[in-house]
């Protein structure tokens, strides 16, 4: 059982974003950047393009929103997007607040209180739709 | 005019791997690693999220079958996928074998000659579906 798949059955808590019955949103708690979020389906699959092009699509139609609430919510050039996946084999999409390349470069890290955590995470669940 | 729709034009030559009505999927020429293929829609858009919801899924359905092409030509742990855009203000999804964390951070790049990214895309055009 992955340590995304304990969050969603609740073993492990998270700061929740958003979630529907086939994906949850939270914030990562090593962040890249304030207000970088994974996106997880609740089927546990290990690689992106392993999911079938319904469940990948679907998946990408999610985090769409989930991205436009974090846009709504933190102030940035853009948000980026990144799939990687090396550490941990259950899909999750990284959407990332970017101002500059090392916010998606997953080496500079950012530190939140518990408290921030669980502030942000409320307001981008505020701004999702 | 973004270099990418010069690209699109024809105005400016590429290593193409997959071409329809609405998106082309080119050959990196700066690439990360072996196969790392920019997929770009043809309408000039400058981000992602900015994209309707309806384009960006077209765009993302047509990258899992490019990323399904590059599985298949270049051995690999997995393809990841990346939306940045600070550089270049028209959208492309990076597509990138990958084995380890350095293959998806744009920092490490590879060398390949004009013959090898004609013989690399022409694969890659090869396997795809």
């Amino acid at each position: 059982m992955s340590i995304f798949t304990k969050i969603i059955t609740g073993e492990i808590p998270s700061y929740k974003v958003a979630e529907n019955n086939d994906f949850i949103a939270f914030l990562d708690i090593n962040p890249n950047a304030k207000g970088h979020t994974l996106v997880v389906p609740k089927k546990e699959e290990n690689k992106l393009f392993d999911l079938s092009k319904e469940d990948y699509k679907s998946l990408m139609d999610f985090s769409y929103d989930v991205a436009k609430a974090i846009e709504k919510t933190i102030p940035c050039k853009r948000v980026g997007m990144s799939v990687i996946g090396l550490e941990v084999p259950h899909v999750h999409v990284h959407l990332i607040p970017l101002n500059e390349m090392a916010d998606i470069q997953f080496a500079k890290k950012v530190k939140l209180t518990n408290d921030e955590f669980v502030a942000l995470a409320g307001e981008i669940a505020g701004n999702f739709e």
